[in-house]
């Protein structure tokens, strides 16, 4: 996506608290206030007391429609008649279309092929119009250009813009309003917007809190860009955590380097049966993706005993053919 | 089990409004108050403003857990010390071994061979004693004379008691008091303990408003009671809603009769499309049971454009290995 970055409304600039408690004001309106969800049973397991941001449950399905829409509306009205345009392989792109619709605009949605199915749907329901390319960078960067060439629509990249990620901040901001006294708080990393956000505002609202980023195993370069100090190549390996592919880029590196304590790695079993054990325990969907900032608590990848956590579940839309235990057998 | 009926605690008798209400001071400070649901595209569907009142959301997953608790509390402690004792297949199980537990005394719980292994589970995780039967009703009325005789413990029907029905009906106190002009309530309807306790808070709250119970075709004993004028045996089809297959006893056979005003029927394929639905929009785990009175609505089984609809969504509790869509390559 450098290609096109000179043509991003948002600065790829770090956003302050400020920014984030304006991008909060700006979106309160369009946007649920997630509920916080707890279990005794949960709590039981980690040894510890959990607190549940339920993002799945925000509009569109995920903490996406957070960013997605303060970006949106923070368009001036000319750059607005443009429309926007977005490349994604899911929650930010039916984000997107929502928020756009919302504001009475056109949605442009560049998505690869192979892209959930339920996620495509949510988008084409929205009112996003899809151009399909192939999942490598080359074909999306190309697609994406042709799109705008011919549309003129301003691109919302999903993680390197600075309203995206101060929209979703807006979460940690909510949490820590509910929760005050939180010792941890841990959100999955795929780009680094929603880590990035949390960071920033659970980081300048309570210093001592301590932020873990969540990511899986098999789609582990921010653990290793953090621990290297250089943004390193995507890992090759599949994981389910569909959402949780992207790497980082050079401003939200720089953000979680500065704020994050940790990154945390599961492995792909431990997000099934974490995903397994949410269902189960809380009666709700999260994705896979959604899970993995939880299986990081429950599995017991960090010291956890006696704390307060703050744990945001990111998403829940998932294709329900394709639940990955059911008629297991198990 | 009316062999057993002088030893129930609570009389079989209608309880009023007053009743209810003493009951949800009774409970209050035990239960979550659930929340309650809203969708756009549900609406959209159904022509109609819904709210779903989220009981799968309730401690032990289902609104059970309401009159089980009213029930166990409303003991005297003389009665109490002897412990409880109950025979389901499921929800009412777990919820008097959790609200037996909470006070501090043994439930025995007697429980079909093939009841649903996550609902036997749940049983033994709340510190139920499970003493297995056979399905039929002379084999469950026998196991479970003969644990009373050997305990002492108290039988609590899980619907033919008036603090049972009375705790059920708080679902609907807090229903209409969250959302006060509502047109119609729906809850399902098996023994008839909790659409009875619905019938009653909601035709005494606001008599205008409209009472609707709901059934699975395949387990149509209620709507064909309520059209004879008399109590009708069970059907003999299997349902997938596993909470739905016991029959009206004369205390809610006598309730429903004056206060609901209708029965309505869905069909198998009906109740498993609508619990897909409720989980892909609501992104909440509703069991097939939880799912028939959700279906009456998007199914149009009654008229419903532009009308306000509390819908009670009453579990959560299934087997995650059997879920009915799952991997079907719909």
């Amino acid at each position: 996506m450098s290609t096109t970055r000179t043509e991003q409304p948002g600065e790829a600039v770090a956003p302050d608290l400020q920014a984030i408690h304006e991008a909060h004001e700006r979106i309160r309106g369009q946007i649920h206030r997630t509920p916080i969800f707890t279990s005794e049973t949960l709590d039981q397991i980690a040894g510890a007391s959990l607190f549940f941001k339920c993002e799945n449950l925000q509009k569109t399905g995920s903490f996406k429609f957070r960013g997605a829409t303060n970006a949106v509306f923070a368009l001036s009205d000319e750059e607005a008649r443009r429309g926007v345009l977005t490349v994604s392989s899911g929650n930010h792109a039916g984000a997107i279309s929502l928020a756009a619709r919302r504001r009475g605009i056109p949605a442009w949605i560049v998505m690869p092929r192979n892209a959930p199915r339920a996620k495509r749907q949510a988008v084409e329901s929205y009112g996003g119009r899809v151009t399909e390319c192939e999942y490598d960078m080359a074909s999306r960067d190309a697609v994406c250009k042709e799109v705008q060439e011919k549309t003129g629509a301003v691109l919302i990249h999903p993680y390197n813009d600075a309203h995206v990620i101060a929209g979703q901040g807006t979460a940690a901001i909510e949490l820590l309003e509910d929760v005050p006294d939180l010792d941890i708080v841990v959100a999955p990393v795929s780009g680094g917007g929603l880590l990035s956000g949390t960071a920033i505002a659970a980081k300048s609202l309570s210093p001592s809190i301590r932020v873990v980023g969540a990511e899986p195993k098999n789609a582990d370069d921010a653990y290793r860009s953090l621990g290297s100090g250089k943004i390193e190549p995507a890992a090759k390996s599949h994981t389910i955590a569909d959402g949780l592919r992207a790497v980082l880029c050079p401003l939200t590196f720089s953000i979680l380097r500065k704020y994050a304590d940790e990154i945390a790695l599961v492995s792909e079993e431990e997000i099934v049966s974490t995903m397994r054990l949410l269902w189960e325990r809380l009666k709700l969907i999260v994705e896979p993706s959604g899970a993995v900032s939880a299986a990081i608590i429950l599995q017991r990848k960090i010291t956890t005993r006696g704390k307060r956590i703050g744990i945001i579940l990111s998403g829940g839309n998932l294709d329900l053919d394709q639940i990955p235990f059911a008629n297991s057998g198990k």
